[in-house]
C-alpha cells in the first residue's frame, strides 16, 4: 500500500490527538482511503512533557527544518498555534512543495491572504477544518456541500469557554467570576482566557466562516468585537425573565448597505435553537438561499474532536497525492453584491438596555424622553425591585434603532444626576 | 473553460431545481470549480407539464437511451425515483462509463449492494447526497468529514411529512387526520402518503446512514418499522405532560449484542435538541467516538434544498473528471464489532404505555401484578381523568424492559375484562 509521509509541527494537545488517531485507526483508515498515512517526524520545543500517546524517540525533533526540508514529507500539519513562527513554517513548507493542514484560526484570520496566495502560487492546498468548531465539519460544508448557495447570514456560537461561562451563569445562577473559576478548574478555560472571553477567538473563527460564505477575507480590525466580561448575572436573569438567553454570538450578516461582521453578547429568544446550545458546545447557523436554514452543532473543542477534523483534512489530501495530482480546493468567490463593511455605529438592531436610576418620580419620563429625542422607540419597559438603597434597575427592550443613536442617547442619559451606574446595552438578534 | 456534460433522467420537482441552479448560478459555479457544467439532455416521460424553469426544446427527450448512450455525457443524474426503471438506467449508465448522481433513497436502500458493486466494477462513482436530509450535508459528513470516527448511534428525524403532522398535533392540538389534511393542502404530504407515514421513507434513509456509519447495508426486511398513523392526540398530550415529545425516530444503535436498526414513534425528553425539531425539518444526531455528539439540522425536503445537494455531488464529480482521473469515493468499512442485527423482540427500551380500563377498585393492582410477572418495573404511573363512561386512561412509564416481555405482558393485560381498548406502547429514547 502506498505510504504518504506527514510531518507534525506541534506536539501538544491536538497534535497528540492526531498521532493517537492515526495510530489507533491505522487499519480502519487504510481500508477506507487505500493509502497509509505515516508520521515521519514530529517537532516540538518541549519533548520532555508526557503525552497520552507513545511515540518512538527517533520520530521526535526540536528542529522544524528537519520536517520542512524533508523531501519525503508530503504534508505538514501545523498545530503550534500563534502567528509566529507558524506563519513562516507554513510559507516555507508550501515553497518546498508540501500541502498544509492547520488548525490555526488566529493565523488564518490575520494572515490568511498571504498564506492562501502563497499556496496558490505553489499549487498546493491549505486545509483547515479544525480551525472552527473542531470536529463539526463546517469548513467542508461551506466550501463544498453548499457550493451553489449564497448566504444571507452566518451566526455562530464559536467559543466554548465563553459559552460555558454564560451557560453556568444562566443555568446555575453563578456569578461571572464563579463560572470562570469553575471553567478553569475543569480545563474549559486557559490560565489567561483573554482571547476567549474578549471575543477575539470568536472573531478569528468568524473571519474564516465569512471568508468561505461571502468570499471576503475581512481584517480583524474590521470586526466589531465585544467580549462577555461585562455581562452580569443581573442582566442574564432579567433577559431570562423576558424570554431570552445571552450568548456570545459571532455574526456575519448581509444587509442592503453591506456586510456586518461582529462578535458580541447577544440576546437570543429562548425558542431559537441557538439559545439552547449549552456548556462548551458550539453551533453554527447558516442562512443559505438554496439549502435553507441549517444548524451544525457539536463540541467546539477537545483533543480528539479537533484531531478528528485534522485527520479528515489529511485524508482529503492523501486522495489527491495518491492519484498523483494537485486538485486545488474549490475557489472562494467574492459576493459582489456586498458593497462595503458596515461599521458598528451604522448597524440597526434591537437592544436590551438597563439603567440604575434613583427611585424618584419622573425618572422614567426623563429617560424615555431622551430616547425619543434620538428616535429610539421602546418596545417594553419594566422597573425592577429596588436593589441598593434608592437605586432601581430599569430594564427596556427597544425596537430596531441605529447603534449610533443608541450610543448617543445612552451617553446623554448617563450624564443625568439620577443615573447611578453606567447604563448597559446588549444587542438582540432574531437569528 | 472545460465543459462537462451531464444528462438528467427525471425532470420533476428536484430535476427542475437542478436545472434552475445550474442556469442561475452558472457564473458562480464556473468561478468556483473551474469547469462548466453543461446540461446536454433531459429525459422525462412527461414533457407537457409546466416547470418553473425554461428549457430549450432541443434538450428534451422522452427516451432515456438518448442520454445513457451518449458518449459525450460524463454524468447522469437520476431523479426519476422508484425502483424501476431507475435501477436499470443507473446500471446501464455505469456500464457506459458514466458517473451517477442520484437522490433515490428507496433504490439505494433496497438495491444498493448491486449498484455499488457495479459502480466499483466500472470504476465509476455513485453520489447520493440528496438522498437523505436534502441540503443537509450528512452523506459527505459521514463519509469524509468523520472518516476516522466510529459511531455508537445514529438518530434521525428523517421524514418531513411525519414530523410536520406530529408537530402540528403537539403544538396546535390537531388530530392526526386534521394535521394530515393540512399537510396535504400545504404540499407537505403526497396524495398517497403511505411511504412517509408508515416509516418506509425514514427506513430507506436510515439504511443509507447506517451503511455509511457502520459499513453494513441492512436490508429493508431487517429494519423494524412502525409509522405514526396510530399516534393519537391523547398520547401526545400525556407524553407532553410528562415532559416528552413524540417523534418518528430512525435509530441505528450499537449495543453489546449487535446493531439495532429501527424506525418508530419515540418519546424524547423535551430538553433534548431533537425534540424541538419542528415542522418539515429534519435532524440527524450522530454519536461519534472522536468528534463527539453532533447534530445536523435543516429542511429535509424542498426543490432547491435537494437540488443544492445534487449540485454539490455534481461539483465533486467534475473535479475528478476535470483532472482526468477516477478517484473512488472513500470505502465504507464494516464495523466488525457488530456481531448481528438485534431483532425488535430482543431490544431493551423504556416504554410509555397506556391502558383504557374500567374505573373499578383493584384495576391498577391487577395490571401492575401482570407487569411484574413479566419482570417489567414501573417508573411512574398516573391515572387520568375519566374519558368515557366508566373508562379511565392509565398512563405508565416503565423502566428498561425487554420488548418481548413487554409485548407478552401487554397481550395478557389486553385479555383482561377490565381493559376496554387495545393498550398503547411507545418506545422511549434518551438519545
Amino acid at each position: 500500500m502506498k505510504k504518504i509521509n506527514i510531518g507534525l509541527l506541534g506536539f501538544g494537545n491536538v497534535g497528540s490527538g492526531v498521532v493517537k488517531i492515526l495510530r489507533e485507526r491505522r487499519a480502519l483508515l487504510s481500508q477506507k482511503i487505500g493509502v497509509e498515512i505515516n508520521i515521519k517526524k514530529i517537532c516540538d520545543k518541549d519533548l520532555a512533557s508526557k503525552r497520552n500517546v507513545f511515540v518512538e524517540k527517533a520520530l521526535l525533533t526540536r528542529d522544524a527544518k528537519e520536517i520542512i526540508n524533508d523531501p519525503q514529507i508530503d504534508i505538514i500539519v501545523e498545530l503550534i498555534g500563534g502567528l509566529h513562527p507558524a506563519k513562516e513554517y507554513i510559507l516555507e513548507s508550501l515553497k518546498k512543495g508540501k500541502n498544509v493542514v492547520t488548525a490555526n484560526k488566529a493565523l488564518l484570520a490575520e494572515e490568511g491572504k498571504e498564506l492562501f496566495a502563497q499556496a496558490k502560487d505553489c499549487s498546493k492546498n491549505i486545509y483547515f477544518e479544525a480551525s472552527v468548531g473542531a470536529g463539526i465539519p463546517i469548513i467542508k460544508t461551506l466550501r463544498e456541500s453548499l457550493v451553489a448557495n449564497r448566504f444571507s447570514s452566518i451566526y455562530g456560537i464559536l467559543n466554548g469557554t465563553s459559552n460555558y461561562i454564560l451557560s453556568q451563569m444562566s443555568s446555575f445562577n453563578q456569578s461571572f467570576s464563579e463560572a470562570l473559576k469553575e471553567a478553569k478548574e475543569k480545563g474549559f478555560a486557559e490560565k489567561n482566557p483573554t482571547l476567549d472571553l474578549e471575543g477575539i477567538d470568536s472573531a478569528h473563527k468568524l473571519i474564516i466562516l465569512a471568508y468561505l460564505g461571502f468570499g471576503k477575507l475581512v481584517s480583524l480590525n474590521d470586526v466589531f468585537i465585544e467580549g462577555i466580561s461585562r455581562i452580569s448575572l443581573l442582566d442574564i436573569n432579567y433577559a431570562g425573565e423576558l424570554g431570552f438567553e445571552i450568548k456570545l454570538l459571532a455574526i456575519a450578516k448581509k444587509e442592503k448597505q453591506g456586510l456586518e461582521v461582529r462578535v458580541h453578547p447577544t440576546l437570543i429568544p429562548k425558542n431559537n435553537p441557538l439559545s439552547s446550545v449549552g456548556g462548551v458546545f458550539n453551533a453554527i447557523y447558516l442562512s443559505s438561499d438554496l439549502a435553507g436554514n441549517l444548524i451544525f452543532y457539536g463540541p467546539g473543542a477537545g483533543q480528539l474532536s479537533a484531531a478528528s477534523a485534522v485527520v479528515s483534512d489529511l485524508v482529503d489530501l492523501t486522495q489527491d497525492i495518491k492519484a498523483g495530482l494537485f486538485r486545488p480546493t474549490l475557489n472562494t468567490v467574492e459576493d459582489r453584491s456586498i458593497k462595503k463593511l458596515i461599521k458598528i455605529n451604522d448597524i440597526e438592531s434591537r437592544y436590551y438596555i438597563r439603567f440604575m436610576a434613583l427611585d424618584k418620580p419622573g425618572v422614567l419620563a426623563k429617560i424615555s424622553g431622551i430616547l425619543s429625542k434620538f428616535k429610539i422607540s421602546i418596545a417594553s419597559v419594566s422597573q425592577k425591585e429596588r436593589r441598593k438603597a434608592h437605586t432601581v434597575p430599569i430594564v427596556m427592550i427597544i425596537h430596531e434603532a441605529r447603534e449610533k443613536n443608541l450610543r448617543e442617547a445612552m451617553n446623554v442619559i448617563n450624564r443625568l444626576q439620577i443615573i447611578k451606574e453606567a447604563p448597559i446595552a446588549i444587542r438582540m438578534e432574531e437569528v
